[in-house]
């Protein structure tokens, strides 16, 4: 019999999420009862929303402790009692931080594939692509010659946001953290302008000032806090703000949301709202067949972030929440 | 020569709105130049918005000291240098807190009026009616079954809102200061329900919780600040928030937003959006025929507040910031 390596969250963080609030044990792989399938681990997702998680009940349940750290993640069934997977067969779901997942059937399916890599199932056509297609193209919309705002400009959704304003003939600004991650998502993605959240040479209100010489028409949120304040002077009358996330309230203490709320929403007539990805489910065939056509065509790069090995779950995880990847982040499990 | 009583802001208040910022004086009626027109004022028109008039650039310029008091106004025409403008007509502007107004003819237009009193040309048919009627109907519709909240659910808006709410088939429940107004607007204004937000015997947030049991599908927000932040916790999945303007915010230094920005907006899905009455100023033939057959057939009470005398203009505005009326107030210049 197998062991199956797993990492569990042994300690829900009050503050900084770090490694010791997660803990590493073995046990014998688990038979696959009547219904279930097992399947082995190849490559596990990591989102700021793991980290959500944790706070309490977002749009799933709260984590609690002793239970494996949940993940989204793609795999190969073994063995199978479900009728609808055969062993061989790559399937995604809440496989957890662990190299074998024994799982109902109900609760996987297919993976998602296109000619490129297994990883595609994860980044471009998992919840990263989706979210950035539909959070812009089907929350907002963005029209051509409109100028687009995108906080994470170097994450899993913002390098996609961003890709997906340029070919829809948007002038794009990105803010990330960093003068280099600044230059490669101009360089390297395409941005029109990318802004360093971390610049203290003058106010971020300035410096987006300087850049977005027409205003803002369209924000995308990834961040919340200090940088949706900012985003919210520079909006234009009738700007729209799509809610995607708010990374920086989820590793520490809630703060109180910009101060231009809801003044600055009442004056400029701003149109702010918040989604989830699954709002737009009945949207996904479009969205993965525009996602997929355009990475194939070279118009849109997929930026991916892949660290070899389970046990680097939580580094990757905590580095995340950091700001340290670019692209999404993935860990890659067994090949 | 007749004098012209005037109210001059003579200091923009740095903290709350006290009497010692305006000031009197006597100045002869200017005669009307080329297409001008010379108007007796009626009765003022008293908003929340006025304070902020005082803050800065919102949708209007800024005030500055040393200019009468701006203020919507209805009054009777007695000279016209202007075709479209005849004496006797009566005619709605910026007349200002003054008892004569010289302005061009271009910048005032026929008071509306119906077979109601001519305050309903303010209150009703005025800036109050429309923004009530477009902030609920427009922004973000209603529902026959829906629960609305309102906010200053006594004041000239909300108490229109509220009741609004009620001819569409919705559960309304009220937000005010004080129990008697909170029965008021029960009793009087047939709301399901009105919350105290100055009651101390619970959090507000389980005062609210208590009354919205199916929660809140639409929160017409008056008010922002802890109210909003309240509102946010009681919100339902795909809510909808109409951000009508922040009054708490405007008396006194700005404070940050709530809590639930924007990592509520995003779990909820929830829609906040900001408007101005004038974004919709191409429905304003539906608004006030609705309004108007509302009012006539007895569904829909027009509470007015007026107070007799312009000198009585700075403590009116004062005591509205501070939520001491009941519907809309006026200021009755003359008869």
């Amino acid at each position: 019999m197998t062991d199956n390596t797993r990492i569990l969250l042994s300690e829900i963080p009050k503050g900084k999420l770090a490694e010791e609030h997660f803990s590493r044990d073995q046990v014998p792989v688990e038979n696959p009862g009547p219904g279930e399938v097992l399947i082995r681990t190849l490559i596990l997702s990591q989102d700021a929303a793991n980290r959500a998680w944790m706070q309490g009940a977002t749009y799933r349940s709260a984590l609690s402790t002793g239970q494996v750290m949940s993940s989204y993640g793609i795999g190969e069934v073994l063995e199978s009692n479900d009728d609808r997977y055969a062993p061989g067969d790559l399937v995604g779901g809440d496989l957890c931080w662990q190299e074998y997942a024994t799982l109902p059937g109900t609760q996987i399916s297919a993976a998602h594939h296109h000619d490129g890599p297994l990883s595609h199932g994860i980044s471009l056509l998992g919840v990263a692509g989706l979210t950035a297609y539909h959070g812009l193209i089907n929350v907002p919309t963005i029209h051509a010659g409109e100028t687009l705002l995108v906080s994470a400009a170097g994450g899993s959704v913002g390098s996609l946001v961003g890709q997906i304003g340029k070919i829809k003939g948007a002038k794009v600004i990105g803010i990330a953290g960093g003068a280099a991650k600044c230059d490669w998502v101009v360089e390297q993605l395409g941005f029109d302008a990318c802004i360093d959240y971390k610049d203290t040479t003058a106010p971020l209100r300035d410096l987006l000032a300087q850049q977005a010489t027409d205003g803002i028409d369209v924000y995308f949120d990834n961040t919340g806090g200090d940088i949706l304040q900012t985003a919210l002077f520079a909006m234009n009358l009738h700007g729209r703000i799509s809610c995607c996330g708010a990374v920086s309230m989820y590793d520490g203490k809630p703060r109180p949301g910009p101060f231009g709320i809801p003044g600055l929403l009442v004056t400029k007539r701003l149109h702010m709202q918040g989604f989830l990805v699954s709002d737009y489910s009945h949207l996904d065939g479009d969205a993965r067949h525009d996602l997929s056509t355009w990475s194939k065509q070279g118009q849109l790069q997929v930026v991916e972030d892949i660290i070899d090995g389970l046990e680097n779950a939580p580094r990757g995880l905590i580095g995340l929440l950091a700001g340290d990847n670019r692209g999404k982040r993935m860990i890659r499990v067994a090949a």
